[in-house]
């Protein structure tokens, strides 16, 4: 035989499902898109088709379902862990389970003197996470995406190399922005620790994330994105790892002296396409990195 | 000749402009994305392609970042209503112009003693305008789009017709969701009258709709609509017409019988497609209705 | 009451149907997405949420599905015909229906010697049509969208208006390409009359866009525009009336000078955003317009 | 120092560039959406923000238009060789240059004894390559998405694992559908090697993969999808590996019985969410695996 089996997985993916928990009239939202994927002994449904090992992807959706009831949805985190504890421990063949999850978060719609049952989606971040567990250790990646932030100053962009194609002027007053797509490890690893409290640690590396953009003299989106990491892993001890790609999203100044008018950092053009696109990883000093390299496929 | 042109217009598309207003360290961001479309005496550039008649849309994507220096953004409306007069009263055989905006909000990343140059985008929904003119009227119609709501309960559906295609079972107790597409139309068309407050409106318009859409205990997605909509007419006297597209997000019980588990209302699986459609306008008593029926192509 | 309820219409949007026909080991697939639309007697579901005149939208979703065996899918105008004059007969609230139908075209994978049962979708333009019918008159609707289309040369544009803030260079060999969005209506309206041959009708109108795009010598894309659909209505008997939606997907030639290097219309930048937008109604001459003016919302 | 800077990438992302190349009166058309990722001696712009080692991302959007006109576009992988070692080799910090290209396709508009410059876009899979170059050894990776494939009967799925969460009926004759997703390398790395002819090798990776999918006859969508590797890796010397992202794009059948109806596989709900996703890599035996093993984010 020529050719030979690789890497393979499987599994059911974007189940929606939504959590209602009820405290007396006041009712909390889960709202996730869960991803169920499975690798172990696979060989023959490749080979020969025979699904003598193969849980059906119908049967993945079902225990999300079905655990969303029996376990509740305390965090996204802690609910991809009962699911992947399960797959690895109740199926021989099944050797390492990956649960990836995005999750929309609800505001309330405040009126007064009425049940708390009424929401509005809050639209901003998209937050992620994704749990893989091989049946003896486990790796939880959070993060986000479609986070868009601007710093309307105290961005510049010069002193860099020019070649033969290089016509740029170098900018000492420009907008910054970019869309942030990031992941960071935890370094919870095992069912022995203490799992870190997921929704806490969510909201400050977010808090710290913002601050760190908004308090960067940025010399280059590359400086202010190592500013970022490196201020999430100096305040959150359970997290060794981040990893960012940032789209620069370019806001061009536009030349107005054609119609007599001077553009005194006033007026710019939102650009789509092409864009700058700046990804790297920050490390805790002495950590593996973990996190794959590419967040994105252009 | 047997083809004649009927109704035309044109213009540019899309034009995307972040206006930033410095006040001291204090900025202000405006982030629009305007539509420009003019029609008046053109059949030359259709019949023979004779262009005498037509400014370049490249001009109206001009005007648009230099009015957003000569005039500043105050309000999506109000920079609509600049761009729509000059138009019209600039080039003689331009009739109309129409403009439609999209507007993007930001919010302040707070950081203690910084300068206030640092947002996020708030990323919730997408505040529309659109200007009409034709020299002597104006009609303004705003709306927004992609505002997600959810009641958790005081929701039923019965009582409804059967026929022999029926099989749905009727309901109690049921989630409520939509994703809101509303526009809504001012009474204030005319140079002398005075302008109302834009920025107040949209605010006050938002408040009242989510609030009727939190406290009807409702019985049909249509029902809610309508409380919605007379909710804005009767606390706005600046608006006589509000027209709705309400997606109902379908939220369907899963069935965990076969797993031995009870849901109480509490597991829901979010479907994409189909979805039921609801669409209508509520108008204050009188007034003749202005706005398109379709707000979108399905 | 100072408010009063005006147009209204409701049903389930986006029922995805493929129907399978077996001709022997030959197999054709219909592919559609069509979204019901129905309007009456329905005041009272708006004011108190009594259902009593409302068939539910999941009855008209299983409605699509049982006629796609009862009746087949021999286009999707026949199919959307039989739907309509259903839901208008069969219940008295309802007095008009409208069905949107978006078509996926699958083409053969062919295989020597293999039974035909194996497809590739083409991918290219969506196929559309809208059916109305309120008890004694049809309007049938069909069209496309999606469909781009470029000429590399025979495109000028010069002889326009300059204003103070046009900057615009005269172009005597430029790109010109779009995406096609259009809509035809059919004069036929009554059941008395032979309806058209659908299929046969959808195949010519589109082979005579695309040659009267790629015959005209076009001084503007609304040149273009006009000879697309005057183009159809000389050909095509069956139809009185066509509405385009163009953008002007604007391919700009790129400054190479400051490399040393010539660009004789050879390297483009294909620009996102903005795009001149550019719309039109032809018609036979001595019928009145019946497709609504904005087939987008921008 | 507690952080350090990990793995590091930038570089201008979806540059859209058309290159018209005129023989005669006859035109043909490349339409490239390309990005630029470099990575090397990059820890200053981290670290302190000085971009002494930074070639702008602007210049490398240059450098992809200039290359357009300077070099021609053979094929998508051959400009991304021509940009790869570009970089590589005239900048001494940068030592790896990744270059990932969207390639879509034209077809030309037929007229009769016209000029051949009218195309209209095909519409179906985009091509994908990614070049990657570090001075030494070449890596190319090509592929496509979106190409979107059903065999209405052929099709079975029984004999699987039954947990305490199964309920999914076994199934002897469905619709397999999928839309793919595919990766394949080739085993070019050196420049002393010949390169292959890339236009070919596309044109015949598609039709083997095709015919394969038409071909089995399936009892599992991970067999189909061994099929079509293995039979690309069998007819292609030139590539070593492929690895594929197969979402099940379930045709669900209607149960028609409510209505008196029997669904003989016939007519079929296209589901969109949840789907089952197939992953898997096949390898040319003795090689190792170089392919990254996701290929979406979910």
């Amino acid at each position: 035989m020529p050719t030979i089996l690789g890497q393979n997985q499987y599994g059911k993916a974007e189940n929606r499902v939504v959590r209602i928990t009820r405290d007396g009239a006041t009712h909390h939202i889960k709202d996730l898109n869960v991803s169920v994927s499975l690798s172990g002994d696979m060989d023959e449904v490749h080979y020969s088709g025979s699904n003598a090992h193969v849980l059906p992807t119908d049967t993945t959706k079902n225990t999300v379902y079905a655990f969303a009831k029996e376990h509740g949805i305390e965090s996204a985190e802690q609910f991809g862990i009962h699911l992947a504890r399960h797959f690895v421990t109740s199926q021989e063949p099944i050797r390492t389970a990956r649960i990836r999850i995005e999750e929309y978060t609800w505001e309330r719609i405040g009126t007064a003197g009425e049940d708390e049952h009424s929401f509005v989606r809050q639209g901003q971040e998209t937050r992620l996470t994704q749990i893989t567990y091989d049946g003896s250790s486990w790796e939880v990646v959070s993060g986000l995406k479609d986070l868009t932030v601007m710093n309307s100053t105290n961005s510049e962009f010069w002193g860099y190399v020019k070649d033969k194609y290089t016509t740029l002027p170098e900018a000492y007053d420009r907008i910054l922005a970019t869309e942030v797509s990031a992941r960071w490890r935890f370094n919870w690893s095992d069912d022995e620790q203490e799992t870190p409290d997921w929704e806490t640690s969510y909201a400050q590396v977010k808090k710290h994330m913002l601050q760190a953009f908004a308090e960067t003299y940025s010399l280059s989106l590359q400086q202010t994105l190592y500013q970022m990491g490196s201020r999430i892993i100096e305040n959150r001890d359970e997290i060794d790892e981040v990893r960012f790609s940032l789209p620069n999203k370019h806001h061009f100044l536009v030349d107005l002296e054609p119609f007599g008018l001077k553009n005194d950092n006033e007026v710019y053009f939102a650009a789509d396409r092409p864009y700058g696109l700046i990804e790297a990883t920050v490390l805790r000093d002495g950590v593996e990195p973990g996190i794959p390299v590419d967040l994105t496929n252009l």
